[in-house]
């Protein structure tokens, strides 16, 4: 196994030669590459044999698993590690085959229908905004920013996120929005309060659903904003615009025609939506450690299966823009609000779920940042829109 | 076969009812729909029971063969009848079983490797500079241009279409571009001119490949610009950027991933590329008269067919932007400058090509403002991008 690691360190230190790491395997031995040995700047130790024989098995899910059971520690810069872990592929290494079996086994039986999805979702998000609020921004969104410029705040990136689609939404009072899947309302309080639009909402999870009832009334938006805990397959009525944010991660692959349909049949003819979700460049099932503890059921789409599905739909894609590096950005600051209240989360959960949590986050930036993970802002229309302008000027002026 | 016309005429009314148009059958009766009788907007006259024949068996194909023999006349406004031929799905009505059969045959037979490529491109191009110059603005742009503003003139908006990819690839000083079928060397010009690029270009047509030689000698530009008569698949080299404007349209189906594979090759790791293509929002194998007419060999892509080689290929899709009404623009402008040349194109030629081509402008003009032409631009990465500023602000401003 300690071979194993040799290999792994050797390539790492091939592909970044200036990357300064260390491996300690716990019986005096220590590996470290690009720099003196004193001082890395991340130094993974391994607490037992059984670590070692766990990552090489089963990759990243063996990793994600031995990290959060304490079996391997960390010293210093978890993302360089992750980093340099992106850079030889470790990512992309197959579990062993039990667990693939396992994976396959999950997938085929955690399925989204109806009553999964909601389950499903259930599983992260009725955590329950006290939990969110400890590392999302006041606005609570739980999706990717807009940083305008690499300094802007959270809360600004994503009041600004919310402004570049409802600007390439044509958004205009009176007109009607849906927002599919509208977590704790972010962008129906945007286009409500800004755009004077009449906004509907759904959500699967009752805490979001109860937090959108309460803040349309301390804002006076019950006119505008209306809120319903439906899944997307039960929603109904014809709408000028339709979005949809961070949300169809949890669609699952085999509904991406169903989704596509339901969307079609929401929106008025020429009528203009926007899809946001993360994606990939090239299909994949996805990773197994992610799925077993973070979004069961979740599937990321290649950029191919969402326009080709679109298309078969009956929508016409007008524009789409990759914003990677906003996510990386946006993770990496929630990254950093979390840790600053780890010791709160420690005390709602328990350790390893801080350690899974860090995970999450800190891999997520890493997938954005080097790794396989996209996101897209497809802008759609049903049949051909007559009102979108020929030039993309308008979203920038 | 007139009962037939008289569905299609009622179907036009149904879809259109303002529309103001007549059928003439040369037995005396006449259908007119949406207005009075006297002056219709646009009539169709069949001047043989054949003609009738013809288009009811074989679709858009047995329309363009009328049109182009003079079996059919038209009166006032071609494109109103394509509008209204478009609102009902006429080009998309299939030909006769033995039409389908020959146009397989064709698509087989005529396939795209480099032979027959070359032959195919030959027969649209190779009519040479003194026919196209008839039509196209003074930079020889045989591709869509794009319009900041709706009344800038041909030359402007072909200019501005430069420009915008040039921006949209961030070209510097000192940087190497590859143009994979440079036509009349447009990109070329305009990148070494202005950008102070090293420019590449490769056409299989003789003419473009004289024009351009001439051309850069004139403007002094021998040290910026090569222009090579080649196949795209004969090309090496490796490029800080490449361009494909307007010839992806002839590479064919089956080539679409060895053309991205090849395209991979010539560029660096971390470059940028641009593809400007013809694209649809759902795959089709393309209208069988442009087929025997136009373009032999080619083969309009779904943007998801685009998209899924770019990613097989390694490249990461940064933005796609469609174009589609700009393409329309301009094909009308185009039709104008024809028509106004129509003598002297008859004087090179005949009136058969002169309606054909009159058709062919006027047709796919219709299509991409009515049925299922779109324009896409693909700026896409090898790999990943580290230059790529994070918002495109830097495209407008």
């Amino acid at each position: 196994m300690k071979e194993a690691f040799r290999k792994i360190a050797a390539m790492m230190h091939q592909a970044e030669p200036e990357a300064h790491f260390a491996f300690e395997f716990g019986d005096g031995e220590r590996l470290c590459y690009g720099g003196s040995i004193h001082s890395p700047d991340v130094t993974l130790r391994f607490k037992s044999p059984e670590a070692c024989r766990r990552i090489i098995a089963d990759g990243f899910l063996g990793f994600g698993e031995a990290y959060m059971d304490g079996d391997i520690e960390l010293d210093g810069d978890l993302p360089e590690l992750l980093r340099l872990g992106m850079r030889i592929g470790f990512d992309q290494r197959s579990p062993s085959p039990w667990q693939r079996i396992l994976f396959w086994a999950y997938r085929v039986f955690a399925r989204n229908n109806r009553s999964h999805a909601s389950q499903n979702v259930s599983h992260h998000y009725d955590r329950g905004e006290d939990f969110y609020s400890l590392y999302l921004d006041p606005t609570m969104t739980y999706s990717c920013a807009y940083f305008r410029n690499p300094d802007d705040s959270l809360e600004r990136a994503q009041v600004q996120k919310y402004d570049h689609i409802a600007r390439k939404l044509l958004l205009k009072p009176g007109e009607t929005l849906l927002d599919i899947g509208c977590g704790w309302g972010g962008m129906l309080f945007h286009a409500a309060g800004n755009y004077g639009v009449s906004a509907l909402g759904n959500t699967v999870s009752m805490p979001q659903y109860d937090y959108i009832q309460e803040k349309r009334k301390e804002l006076g938006l019950e006119n505008k904003i209306r809120v319903i805990l439906e899944d997307y397959r039960n929603l109904d009525g014809k709408f000028d615009k339709v979005v949809s944010i961070g949300m169809f991660e949890h669609v699952g692959r085999k509904f991406i025609p169903a989704f596509m349909r339901r969307v079609n049949g929401l929106l008025k003819d020429g009528g203009l939506g926007l899809l946001h979700t993360i994606g990939r460049d090239k299909a994949s099932s996805g990773d197994p450690w992610t799925w077993k503890y973070i979004f069961p059921g979740y599937y990321i789409p290649a950029l191919d299966e969402i326009v080709r599905e679109m298309g078969a739909a009956g929508f016409s894609v007008c524009d789409v823009e990759n914003l990677r590096l906003h996510y990386a950005r946006t993770l990496d600051l929630w990254a950093e609000n979390f840790e600053r209240n780890a010791d709160e989360v420690r005390r709602m959960f328990d350790d390893r779920f801080v350690r899974m949590w860090r995970l999450y986050l800190r891999g997520s930036s890493a997938s954005f940042k080097y790794g396989e993970l996209r996101v897209f802002q497809v802008l759609f229309s049903k049949g051909l829109s007559g009102d979108l302008p020929t030039t993309r000027d308008y979203v920038y002026s």
